[in-house]
C-alpha cells in the first residue's frame, strides 16, 4: 500500500544530521522506553482503520484556520491536490510512527520530512506553488491538538481505561520525539 | 514574595520580538481560550504549596541525567548556586503560567527566558561559569515531562477527574505555548 502513496520516500532519502546516539538521549529526555514501543504497536492496530477520520479531523482543524490554510495556499488560493498528497503521507505517518522502529532509516525520513516543511524543499515533492515555507511556531504548536485528539480515537477500540492512557501518553512522547526532528532545519547552526 | 526572588525581573524587560497577533494565533492553534484561563487559576490554587514537590520531581530528573545536569555545570562538576537560583524562578514560573495575564508583559519577560537559555544570556543572570547555551532540543523535549508529571499534583487537592483533565489539558497547552517562546532565540532569523 505504503508504494502507492505519491512522494512517500521511507527508506530512499539522505542521511539525518542527528544520530542514533543523539536520539537516544531525546528517548531519555522524554522517558520512552520498550513499553513504548508496546503501547505504539497497539496503538497501530487501533487507529489503523480510523485513519481517514483523524485526518479529516486535524484537516478540518487546518481548513477553519486561515492562518494554518494559507500554508498550502497561493494568494489565498488553497491547492486541493497538495491538500490531497499531503494528507495521504500523513495518513501513513500515523502507521509509521506507530509501527516503525525508531532506527537510521526513521531518523532519516524524519528528516526527509523536516525538509519538506522548511524552505528547503517545500512544494518540490508535489511540485506546487504555494507558502515557502511552514513557519516553525505552528510546527511545535501542533503538538497540542495532533496530541489531545488522538485520545478518542484510542478509546474506540474497548481498551479499558489505563490502557487507553498508556497509548496516550506513548504517542504523546512520540509526537514531541518527531516534532523536535521536523524542526532541525530552522535552527541556528550547532544550537540543535 | 517575588520581589525577593534572585534575577526574577517580571516587568522590567526588553520587549518580545514576537507580538499579541502572534500569540493570538498560537493560542488558536493549540485551541487556548477562556476557560483554560479559568483552568490555570484553578491550578495555580491547587499547585501553590507543592511547588517545591514539583520542582524536586523536575530537579531530581535533572540530576540524575548526565545529558541534561552538564548545562549546569563546567567540566562535569555542577555550579550548586546555579541550580538553586534556577530552581526558585522556576517555582515562580509556575505560579506565573497559572496566575498571570498573557499580556505584552508576559510575553516579554517569557522572551527574557528564552535569552537566558540561548547563549545570548546564559549564566549571565547569575554570574556563573557553565555551559554556553541549552540545546534546542532538550526545551522542546521537556514538554514531556513537565506536563505528564504535573497531573499527579494537580489531582492531590480532591478535584473530581473531569477537573483535573480539564487543569491538565490546559497546562499542556500553556507549556507548549511557552516552550515556543522560550525557542525564539534559536531559530532562523524570518523562519520562526
Amino acid at each position: 500500500m505504503s508504494e502507492q502513496i505519491k512522494g512517500y520516500t521511507y527508506g530512499k532519502v539522505g542521511q539525518s544530521p542527528v544520530s542514533i546516539a543523539d536520539l537516544d538521549l531525546l528517548k531519555k529526555t522524554v522517558l520512552f522506553t520498550a513499553d513504548d514501543e508496546k503501547n505504539l504497536k497497539l496503538a497501530g492496530e487501533v487507529l489503523q482503520d480510523q485513519t481517514n477520520e483523524v485526518l479529516d479531523l486535524w484537516y478540518g482543524f487546518v481548513g477553519g484556520n486561515e492562518h494554518l490554510l494559507k500554508y498550502f495556499a497561493k494568494n489565498g488560493q488553497p491547492n486541493m491536490d497538495y491538500l490531497t498528497a499531503v494528507k495521504a503521507r500523513f495518513g501513513q505517518w500515523i502507521m509509521d510512527i506507530c509501527n516503525k522502529p525508531y532506527d537510521q532509516t526513521w531518523l532519516n525520513y524524519q528528516h526527509e520530512i523536516a525538509l519538506r516543511h522548511h524552505s528547503a524543499k517545500k512544494n518540490k515533492t508535489d511540485n506546487v506553488d504555494t507558502e515557502k515555507i511552514i513557519n516553525y511556531r505552528y510546527i511545535v504548536a501542533f503538538i497540542f491538538p495532533i496530541t489531545a485528539t488522538i485520545k478518542g480515537f484510542l478509546a474506540k477500540k474497548g481498551h479499558d481505561a489505563e490502557t487507553v492512557e498508556a497509548m496516550y501518553a506513548s504517542w504523546f512522547k512520540a509526537v514531541t520525539l518527531t516534532v523536535i526532528l521536523w524542526t532541525y532545519p530552522y535552527i541556528i547552526k550547532n544550537e540543535f
